[in-house]
């Protein structure tokens, strides 16, 4: 963590108190010295990711609430933990706003303290202390996460290690983010009326699966794994480039959102929901941590001139090509 | 690290194939899954650093070659490690570039790539793995940087425990990088010419002092430090604030670097020198690793209606006022 400039300093101070002490017993030392220190356990890896959320990328002031860009910015950094079945220790955020998000709004605290509600509140379900991080004042709001997380030496899921024959797996629902975000782009004014709040919910504050990938590693069920943060088209097929194999996935079985529709179900992005590969013989249970899990497609070689991922559909099989996500731009 | 979007795929690639595979023992894992790992080693804690490089505060497109922009991005997160006597095992990288830096100039290589050059070449001196990341399309350039160091448990070097009667110590001189950016402020155009880069250095290329801190870690031989990052005045504030203590520095004693004034050495920021307290009685050598050492006072109790930091000078005692970096804005 950098020493703050002066004009910095309440806004450290504030984040500092918010923050609370250390609490984890894998985290020594939180904010207020040059670095955070963290005692990890014997035995234990640590996992380690940056996502970095740029306004008008990843985000836009004019349409998300502050607490959802403040738990979306979290959330995307412990998706990635999930993926590797890691348990969250410590999260870091630097912070970069334009003086005016710092000021309280006439009888409205400032921007930036209902971010950090909406982040501080996530942190809190899923038991990450805010360690520490940097701020700087920007001419346009950034935020990059830094999450750290621990999981047993040699037992973190990986997208390389997929095999054929492995069937693939999805945690909840898909699409559902992508739907929420059509209608959010279709509000005239954008101000998010309250009725409307629960059903734009996939989006605003979309659920990091760390409990379904801590069962995972605990139980040793999963060969592979990946978070479907750019798209099940997308992130299947980075499964397949690392582990080089093909993957069939069958359209029937896909569990589609309710509202969304099978194109926005393939290629939408940010569900946050856990791709995962299992050996055939793997009983995986039907819902683990209450989240309804599904089984869509399995590993197959790759062979040359054959798509690396096929959908298979009543019409036939079809190539599914990689449909990422555009986010804001 | 979350998966880049299709038009940011090369510069991953790129990136990872610059950052080469995992070479220290404690990165078990790199570039190219959902997160790093890191296997720390028995009886070592990790020290963890973000530090958030801004076009326009931290450094600007115009005055600064890139080479120089990606070693002082990393070099401020090696200097918090270097303050905790932490030995880097791994750093990570979350970028925001406008599409122009990212593509090659006639005859030129890409912003990026030289940006890249000025990153790695410290990260090699330091034996620093570039582990993962984040990129993303940004309308201003922004890097933050976090660095990921082993200290033994319980042994790093805090600001909370300096103690009156100890001394204060100062690595390298002072000064130097405030003297250098005021002598590129005042070029026209501000395309360095050849024969004043090694005038620059001490700004454009600051050395963090990871020997140095290692050194003091190794032999128990301090008992407080910080990196001087915002200036002598500011950082040596927060080793009083945080410790409860007072202190005094004899302006006689200072290291002052030889292009710089005294206001330059007290208040100029980004020298990345390591300030350090030790013991009265702690024999602390000339040089640690050909860097010279200097004495330049002592830690005080605290008292009501004193300044925290007094500067002993000719004409008397005065009160030090921290006045911080105030970078480009």
């Amino acid at each position: 963590m950098s020493v703050a400039k002066s004009s910095e300093l309440d806004l450290l101070r504030q984040i500092r108190a918010r923050a609370g002490r250390p609490s984890g017993a894998a985290l020594r030392l939180g904010i207020g010295d040059d670095c955070a220190l963290l005692r990890p356990r014997r035995g234990e890896e640590l996992a380690v990711t940056t996502d970095l959320s740029i306004a008008g990328r990843h985000f836009r002031l004019d349409w998300h609430p502050p607490q959802s860009i403040g738990h979306r910015a979290l959330a995307r950094g412990l998706s990635d933990l999930a993926a590797m079945g890691a348990r969250p220790i410590a999260a870091f955020l630097s912070l970069g706003l334009p003086r005016e998000l710092t000021i309280p709004r006439s009888r409205r605290p400032a921007w930036v303290d209902s971010f950090l509600d909406g982040l501080l509140q996530l942190a809190a379900v899923d038991k990450t202390p805010l360690a520490g991080g940097d701020l700087s004042e920007s001419p346009i709001p950034i935020a990059d996460i830094v999450l750290i997380g621990a999981v047993p030496s040699g037992k973190a899921l990986l997208r390389s290690t997929a095999r054929p024959g492995h069937f693939l797996y999805v945690t909840g629902t898909l699409g559902g983010a992508a739907a929420a975000l059509a209608k959010l782009a279709e509000l005239q004014p954008r101000r998010i009326p309250k009725k409307l709040e629960a059903g734009l919910a996939p989006h605003l504050y979309p659920q990091p699966r760390i409990a379904q990938g801590l069962w995972l590693v605990r139980h040793g069920a999963a060969s592979a794994a990946i978070d479907i943060s750019d798209g099940l088209s997308t992130d299947l097929a980075h499964i397949c480039e690392e582990s080089h194999v093909a993957a069939e996935v069958d359209a029937a079985l896909l569990p589609i959102h309710p509202a969304a529709t099978l194109a926005q179900a393939l290629n939408g992005g940010e569900d946050y929901e856990l791709l995962f590969i299992a050996p055939a013989n793997t009983r995986i249970p039907r819902k683990i941590g209450g989240v309804p899990i599904t089984r869509i497609g399995r590993i197959v070689p790759l062979r040359r001139n054959r798509p690396a991922v096929t959908l298979l559909t009543a019409q036939g099989p079809k190539p599914l090509v990689p449909k990422g996500w555009q986010h804001f731009a």
